[in-house]
């Protein structure tokens, strides 16, 4: 179950300062007494902080997330409706939900929230940040959080399906899908009451993501042109599947947590104030496992090359597989395997291998 | 100026018969004696009949289309906002909109109804039918019209982005759009008045659609990461694109339109009622030239290598460009050249270098 620090305050990049700031968690394993095992998992946009739940695959003994030998932390991000601060939180002061004054995170407003609540929980070094698209944004934010003697916090870094920005074909999509939910009559410039909210919007939003997690192999092979004769309005096989997602994630999500954590996604940028692009990922010195997935459409794999490309220190691994985006969420034995060799490889002395891309 | 032929009566597939149905259509050139010089351009979902509007680069003497010796014809697609028989149009009865009850044309229908116009006006053999996207898919149908003698209707295909068949792909895609539209509360079941239709839900059911058209290179080549200060709520320049479409789509189309036009898209199949999916691209004997382009996001490439591995008479040209998919409408010198080349070729006696894939 996940547990929950609370921080009297917090700023943000924007100059906002939150008070009462809930930092949900959850951890597998023990923490070292130097405070030096953790390895930092970091979600993705409609996840939470159950590792166990999303991505079991990779986590138990002799796996990539190993907690007899790691102390596996999964943070919630703020925005998420999984217990951090987000747009569903009350307001300290007036005691109404932010909803649409909820201030506008940044995905370093995010890693550096998490670091003190890693701090409060004892982490003093961070093994290895892992993530994928969101979360894989957080990754390459944590590579520039720093000891108080300059030393990086993170040791390793995996990165998976993500680039090192947001570009314009991310920030279009999110754009679309944003438009379905703040054009629902029921959106109410944010301001819905929590039992009447902007469902058809937040579904048709899912809909559309769900198109861009996946991809034509995998629709076709999965669907082909297959109808569902007994399903009026819905003839064909793909329509149901996809209503059937916009449906699932109205039953678990908020659409105001969902503009929030696109918005913060929108801001990802490791180059912003920190010099040209290039350079910045030429000054990230942690070993790094970049991980692409050959059919991604929305994180095309022309992304994980230009980070393997920049990043010092990177391996590249390319994920094949039909399942698009999605795939690091599916091809569990395969990604599990891909973390775990390189981790193993990293804990021995620094050779060749482990460290050129 | 669009012209407009009405038939008394035309029956659909599903059993369905219509009254008093119009078919626009404009032409250039002029039919030759025998009415054998036609050539049939088909427009793609939000098109025109004016393909002077929108494939100037390809209309003119010495293009593709080439009035001085074509009867360049390009028929309004039933269920389209402009001016054949479509949500729009009064029933004959009862002097109301079919709205809602406009019934399902399919591709084929169109094709069949599109043939009597072209009889009505003296066109006897077609010399070749080109089209993109939507109108690919009428230009794959076209090959199955014949003569009374058993010939062919249509001498050559030109088949540009698309497939043999909708996909689960491609079908996602188009039942995201239409929830936005449908899920809007001002579609009312379809029967919204003229003066408040469903904008909202077009309008994002568009930004969904043209982020499909483009590509992430084209996205990020033209937009980055880019700002636009000084609009609200829009800070990146590719939200503001969007919005943008999204808003001049509104003032052109009909939301009960692209609703019709997107499920008769889904209806296509070549293979349906025919026979064997890959049998059936084999039946079609005439030269098709297949053309692809090779960042195609919706219907990508391997959709129409499939279509030229399987028509006999195959030409594959691959149009290589950022743009993604709406490259048919913009990379208009390369696809003139590429089409008027091989017309040029079509014309002399058959050689090998012509017909061989």
């Amino acid at each position: 179950m996940p547990k929950t620090l609370t921080f009297p305050e917090f700023p943000l990049e924007d100059g906002t300062t939150l008070r009462e700031v809930p930092v949900a968690y959850q951890t597998w394993g023990t923490l070292n007494a130097a405070g030096t095992n953790a390895v930092v998992v970091c979600h993705a946009l409609t996840g939470t902080p159950d590792v166990a739940d999303w991505w079991d695959g990779l986590l138990g003994a002799g796996r990539a997330l190993d907690p007899t030998e790691d102390f596996v932390v999964c943070l919630n991000v703020p925005g998420s409706p999984y217990g951090s601060v987000s747009p569903l939180t009350e307001h300290p002061a007036s005691g109404a939900r932010y909803g649409a004054d909820f201030p506008g995170f940044t995905t370093r407003d995010t890693v550096r929230l998490h670091r003190r609540a890693l701090e409060q929980l004892g982490v003093r070094r961070v093994r290895c940040a892992v993530g994928g698209s969101m979360g894989g944004m957080h990754v390459l934010e944590w590579a520039f959080e720093t000891t108080d003697d300059g030393a990086p916090f993170v040791q390793a870094l995996v990165p998976i399906a993500v680039g090192g920005r947001h570009t314009a074909w991310q920030i279009g999509w999110s754009e679309a899908q944003r438009q379905a939910i703040t054009t629902d009559p029921k959106w109410r410039g944010g301001e819905y009451p929590l039992d009447d909210p902007p469902t058809d919007g937040l579904a048709s939003a899912r809909m559309m993501a769900m198109v861009s997690y996946r991809s034509q192999p995998s629709f076709d092979g999965r669907f082909g042109r297959d109808v569902m004769a007994d399903q009026d309005g819905a003839p064909y096989a793909v329509e149901s599947y996809l209503r059937y997602q916009g449906e699932k994630l109205v039953d678990r999500f908020d659409p105001g947590c969902y503009v929030a954590l696109t918005q913060q996604m929108d801001t990802h940028d490791v180059a912003r104030g920190r010099g040209a692009y290039e350079a910045v990922l030429e000054s990230i010195e942690q070993p790094a496992l970049v991980v692409g997935i050959d059919s991604d459409v929305l994180y095309p794999l022309s992304e994980q090359r230009e980070l393997a490309a920049h990043l010092p220190r990177a391996t590249l691994e390319v994920l094949s597989a039909p399942h698009g985006h999605d795939a690091f969420l599916i091809e569990l034995d395969a990604l599990n395997e891909t973390i775990a060799a390189w981790r193993r490889d990293e804990r021995r002395p620094v050779t060749a291998k482990s460290v050129e891309p």
